[in-house]
Formats: structure tokens, sequence, C-alpha cells
């Protein structure tokens, strides 16, 4: 065998995640690994649940970093929260969606469906009409912000449904997080997961999660164990809570959160208003650019992610011709449309630290001379000073 | 809300993991994150598998890092192969095999416990006494290196054993990986998993896995869904697998992955028999130097691993005050155990990148200083002399 290190080329990661990483977070993880129940390290655990309280805005004690990516962070909160026969309303409008229906049936609890058209937010009175005709539902579940499409939901207005009809409600916020509002607290959310790759601008592989006092109520009055080890909170509550009591569960991923802890620091020394405005002023340069150029968003305005821009292109484009150029000549990532809207959209990204002026020109231009070079018909050179003169504004 | 960045202490790793962490792993984990479906990325997943395979000693397609640590490998193992009802041979001869239990009935199985005295190897005549009680049984599970005692088993006896009787074999390697003789193929192990931070010196995060192909048969023909979607390995083939067929399912650890591929580069730089046999050297100097100060070893002669040594003290001594005077002193980590273990030996490790003479001479030095000024009755001053012996033999 001949196999060498490893050096991947730089790219500029405007697709769906991951995102652009701070390069203080790299530093970061690149720091000297320290054993995972040395008294310094616990310290730090305590900052990080704390720091994810002020990213969550929640007082959450059970508020702390899942040692896997999103998709574990989700399924820690079906397969706590769910029993077997439990019937729980989920709201499918994107490929998320569909994998809350996959968590809740391998937990051996019943999902009712409540569809909405990709790229639409989640509808209210749906979701109360199957509340009605489920009076013994327990959970409502949605996605807050789609990554599939990009598209945001009420969440809320959909949490205060749930909780009407005395359900919990699980939401996912892996791509909401530090991108735009999210305050789980004040809407009362009783379980939710993110990542850390998107607007956290951290390196992919942990899932931010939280847990009200309803939602530990429940876990801690199961009739039955949790289905998987790895993921039952009764025992990860242990390991991750209050000094007295802690105990081996598992081993952390200690230099991954070293790079969480320092994203999260990042976050606060901005602010999580500022950084909301920041997506969203950069969003509006895109948005401005996309359209100069005759491109067109798939998601109504009302209803739009700034961090994650479902943009349609013209019929006959070779959409995966025109990724693979931006790759290949600007070292430039944009994503696909995900399952259904593959060769439909493209999602561009501008999560955490991946949002700044210079992604936006970047991305405008590139995409501009790809397309102009490809024969597809745009407005060539106008993206570009019509997102400036929205930088100017 | 003050917080600040975290700068750890440079500690010097001789518990049972994580271990001291190899340089050029930190620093590979520093590179900049590409995308997860980048097609230099995928290339150095192909690398990783390759590297893998040459790590395990087998030619199994299936054999990849899952993206959690080692408990998410174990429960890897278990939720893809067994269904509701099926019969497992479970041995215990420390914390591991209990662990297994919880994982067996978690999904729904039964566990039929073979019991050894902890620090003892499996025993195995009682698992071929089980096997004939339980003819209807499917799988036997066992630990190869007990990380609670320093225990090794005889994984090529037990595996044939277990075919004998037409059961698979899952095998807990996540401390010998790297460290001492393990041959997936010549052994016919059926499922194994280990982890990162132990003999690869890399950081904690990430579950090298390899199935054979009877046990990937047992997988494709489940009659029930494997319980974990995340762990589900007819998912996660999907997305490991060959390029043609490689789909989305989650989002990988990028950068911790190019620390483990980097570190499988520096394994096979060195040569696996090579690791095997410092691993060996260094822990007979060490126990040169433990023995000289007349402590004894917890483990008999025969059965002991090379890189977890599991070391008794006089009865009578503040253990935890001993750990805690080499933390602040010395910045030597070593471990406790655990368990019923806690309170009755130490655990140090020699594993991985922290398997070298420096670190024997200072751990036998600075426990030495501390027992003597703690006025625990050792032979003080032979410990050094005696470990420098061993390495000029």
């Amino acid at each position: 065998m001949t196999l060498s290190s490893f050096h991947p080329p730089v790219r500029t990661l405007m697709g769906p995640g991951p995102s652009d990483v701070n390069p203080r977070v790299l530093e970061a993880m690149a720091r000297p690994t320290i054993g995972h129940l040395d008294p310094v390290f616990v310290s730090m655990m305590d900052e990080t649940k704390e720091l994810l309280q002020a990213a969550f805005l929640t007082e959450n004690k059970l508020t702390m970093p899942v040692s896997a990516p999103g998709s574990a962070g989700m399924e820690t909160c079906f397969t706590n929260l769910i029993e077997p026969g439990d019937k729980v309303i989920v709201c499918q409008n994107g490929v998320f969606g569909g994998r809350m229906k996959e968590n809740v049936e391998r937990c051996g609890g019943e999902a009712i469906m409540v569809q909405d058209d990709w790229g639409k937010p989640v509808d209210a009175e749906k979701v109360e009409q199957a509340l009605q005709d489920h009076k013994d539902a327990k959970i409502v579940a949605f996605v807050h912000a789609e990554t599939s499409t990009g598209a945001v939901s009420d969440a809320q207005a959909l949490v205060a449904l749930a909780h009407q009809y005395d359900c919990l409600a699980i939401v996912d916020a892996v791509t909401s997080l530090g991108g735009s509002p999210l305050k789980v607290d004040e809407w009362e959310i009783d379980a939710i997961y993110s990542g850390t790759q998107k607007c956290l601008s951290c390196t992919p592989g942990i899932s931010p999660v939280s847990f009200s006092e309803r939602a530990i109520a429940v876990i801690k009055n199961r009739k039955t164990k949790v289905q998987s080890w790895f993921m039952d909170l009764n025992l990860v509550m242990d390991y991750w809570g209050s000094g007295a009591q802690r105990s081996y569960h598992h081993t952390a991923p200690i230099n991954a959160l070293y790079g969480l802890h320092e994203s999260l620091v990042i976050l606060q020394e901005e602010g999580l208003e500022n950084a909301w405005a920041r997506h969203d002023k950069n969003h509006q340069a895109l948005k401005a650019g996309i359209e100069a150029m005759g491109l067109s968003f798939f998601v109504d305005e009302a209803h739009r992610l700034p961090q994650l821009n479902a943009v349609e292109f013209p019929a006959g484009t070779d959409e995966a011709k025109v990724r693979s150029e931006l790759l290949n000549r600007y070292n430039l990532e944009i994503g696909s449309g995900l399952g259904p809207m593959a060769g439909k959209i493209w999602r561009i990204g501008l999560m955490g630290f991946a949002s700044n002026q210079q992604n936006v020109l970047t991305c405008l231009g590139a995409l501009d001379a790809v397309l102009s070079d490809m024969g597809v018909e745009i407005n060539s050179g106008k993206a570009v000073s019509a997102a400036m003169a929205s930088f100017s504004a």
C-alpha cells in the first residue's frame, strides 16, 4: 500500500453544509487532546453547555452536544420520547420530515403524516386538523428550517398548537441555529436538535440538543427502556450532568468539542441577533444578484431562509456540469437538489462563517461566468453589481 | 457571558484512552474542511476504507468508520445483527461484556451470560457449554481486549467455537486494534468494532467496524427493520459503498476522518507487526519498573495486554490522590479502575503514540516520586533503572 497523507484543496463551501469553517475553529481542534474525565475538560464541558444554552436561548438544563452528527441528534429526540404504540404527528414539507417518519416507526410509534408541498411552510391548519382527528397523539414533530428546500416554518405557532392539544413538540433546527431567529424558551420547544456544520461554522459530526423539563419528565417516566444504549439520555445525562454525579458513559469526541466550544464563543462575540442580521443582509445581496441574472427562487419570499437559498435554473440546464465547473474552476461548492428536488434546484448556502460579502460576490461572479460559457440564457454581467448595490443600500 | 477560547494543558495521556495523539493527526484535523460529497473527499473515503482493511487484516468490503464513538460502533454491530427473539451468548469478564448484554436486550434479543472473573480471559469451555445448552443461539459476542481489566482473550479459538455451533461472532477490539495481534480474516471474525482513541493514536469520536460476507447476508435478510436509522448498515452501506451507488445518508465528520486517515497512514508506515512489537517492548520495560517498585499486575502474565496495564497498589493507598498528584505535578494522566475495579487498580495505558520509551520512564519516575512523597511503602529509586535495563536488553 502506498497511501500518503491527505491534503484537501481549499474550497469555498456554499452548499447545504458543511459550510466554511472559521479558521479559529480548525485551530482549536488541533489543540492537545486531554482526557475526557480530566477536570479541565469537565470545566470545558460545563462551558459548552452554557454556550449552547445561550445559542438556543434556553435555560434548559438538559442542553448538550450529542457525540455524533445531526441525524443522531434527531434519533436521540425520537428514541427517548417515543415508546411503542405512541402516535406522533409528523409534518413533512421536504426530505427531513420523511426521515422523522422513519424514526417514529423504528421506535415502534405510529406516524400520522401531515403533508405540505415541498418549498412551502408547514400548514398550521392541517396540523390542527390532524390533532383533532388524533386526540391521543403524544408528539408533534416538524422541521423548522428545511435544508432540502430552504423554507422556514412558524415554529412558535406550531409548538403552541401542539401544547394546546397536550402534545410535546420536537423541532429540527439543524439549519436554523445561529442563522435565523430561534428561541427555544420563548417558543416553548420541548425537544430540539441541530448540527454543527451549518450556521455554527464548525466541522460536521456533533449535534447540539436541548430538552424542556416537560420532555425530561416524559423520558424519566418511560415504561420501556430507550432502545438505543448509545443515545439513552437517562445514561448520557449522568455524563453531561452536574459535577457530583458525573459518570462515564462513552468517550467524548474531545477535539471535536474544542471546535464546537470555539464556534460558540465566536457566536457570542458577534451576538446572536447580529449573526441573524448578517445572514439576512448577505441573503438580500445574493437575492439581488440572482434576480438580476434572471434566475428565481423556489420558495416564496415570506418563507425563505436567508442561509439556504433554493435557486431555480432555466429548463434544460446541465446543472451537474454547472456545479462541477464551479468546483473545478473556482473551488466553489454549491449544492444540488435532494431527493425529488434533484435536477430542479441548486441550494446555495450562506451559513455561518460562509455568510459574508466575499462569498456572495464570488458565487455570483462564478455562476455568471459558468452559465454564460455554457450558453445558458441569463442576463450576464448584472449580478455582481446588483449585489454590490444591495450591500451599499 | 464572558467565556473565552479554551486552551487545554499539554498532558501525557497514559490512561485507558484517549491516549496521546500523534501531532500529525492533530495537524491533519486542522486542514480545510471540504464537502462530504466532494469527489476529492470521496477518494479519501475510499483510501480510508482500504487503510482500515489493512489495519484489521481483512478484505471485508464492508469495512468503514462509524461516525460516532466506539460505543456506537458496538451498537452498530448488535442492532444490525440481532432481531427480536434472537439468542446471543455474551461473554463477560469486565465492564464491556455487561454493556453487550444491555445492547442485546435493547435490540429485543435474549442474552445468555457466560461469566468469568474480572482480569481472567473468557473461558472457552464455559462458552462451549453455553453453546451446547442453547443450540438455537445465533451469535457469540465477546471482548477481545478488556479495557476495564487489561486481559486479552483467545479470539481465534472463541470464533472457531462459535462457527462450530453455526453462530456468528461479534468481537470488541476497541483496545486491541493497532496495539496487539488482531487478524480479522485469519480468525474469521464476522463483526468487529474498535475505537480511534486507543492504539490508533487518533482523537476519540470514530469507530472503525468490519463485517464478513456471512454477517452481511444476515443483515440483508432481516425480517424486521434495523431499529436505529442512524446505524442501519443497509443505508450506511450506500454512502460508504462503491462510487456508482453512493448516496447521502448523513454528513460525515469530515475533519475527524482526516485525522483517522492520517493515523492509519502512520500505522502502515510503521507496519502492523512493528507496532505490535513496540507495544510489547514498552510494556516489558514498564513491567520491569512496576515490579522493581514492588507493585504487581492484576492480570496473569499469559493474558496481559501490553497496551493496558492494570496495576495493583498497597492496601490503604489514597489512589485518587495519587492520580491527582500525577496530573497536577507532572501533567500525567493514568486511569482509575472502572466499575467494581474502582479503588483496586490503576490502568496505565501504553497505547499507540503514547507507547514510547519517554512515557514509560516519565510514568515510573513520577509514580515513584508521588508514592514516596505520600509515604506509600514501595522500593523507591529502583523503577527507572529497571526499565532502562529492560530497554537495553
